[in-house]
């Protein structure tokens, strides 16, 4: 564990470091990327699951428009680019051990490529995982 | 993308596939292992990012008790069998690509180890990351 956020395991509230100092603790993985949370803020729904390389999380905290990396295309991905549908930052977090980001955003529309508002719509009930939630966008409309 | 994922994008609100499929098509990483967002069921505070194996998977779906693979002590790791706080499951989810797993928990007290209810009190305010949290039961009597 970086010795950063050992150190600040024990901090009191309101103690602070500097965001380059803390960027620079942050324990990527052997790509150099590290998971985000992202969760609608008011409502509180977790929205869905991504990654970040510094380079993301530098113009997401920049900008306040959430842009991720993403793996399949190998390039940032300034969510909404496509789809129309952004995300703008309303808060950012970091675990204790410095290996995890939760954002608080504001997502338009959905947040899922499916068109749903969240990606997490499969669930396990019993032995079977069943599709709970619609699309509230006709994907075929998101990307034209 | 696995077919079976791709498949239940298009599915209708109440489509299954058995749940041993389900998991036979997640897409563990190259440790095999798949990171797991724990979600109080009730609060909708997320709590945590821990990473589960195969093993602990399924564990957690025949128990009901929480149970992740810890990395850095390379073995199933019940969540509380040290602190006593416990994480039991309400629900368990899996996102639009099957990469991610997200469980809806009742956590007993703390779910960080430092003894705060959940791990990410470290927030982003201007240029400084503070810490906006105490512990709720210090740390030194979680674990004894």
């Amino acid at each position: 564990m970086s010795s950063l956020f050992k150190q600040r395991e024990s901090a009191a509230v309101g103690e602070g470091h500097a965001w380059l100092e803390v960027q620079a603790a942050l324990k990527m993985n052997t790509e150099g990327l590290i998971p985000a949370i992202a969760q609608q803020y008011d409502t509180k729904e977790v929205l869905m699951m991504a990654w970040m390389n510094s380079e993301s999380l530098s113009e997401t905290v920049a900008t306040g428009r959430v842009c991720y990396w993403s793996r399949s295309r190998s390039k940032l991905w300034r969510k909404g680019e496509s789809s129309g549908q952004e995300q703008h930052l309303k808060e950012m977090r970091f675990d204790c051990d410095g290996d995890t980001i939760l954002l608080f955003v504001d997502q338009t529309g959905p947040a899922c490529h499916t068109g749903r508002r969240d990606c997490f719509y499969n669930v396990l009930q019993g032995d079977e995982v069943v599709v709970d939630r619609e699309p509230i966008i006709d994907p075929k409309d998101l990307y034209k």
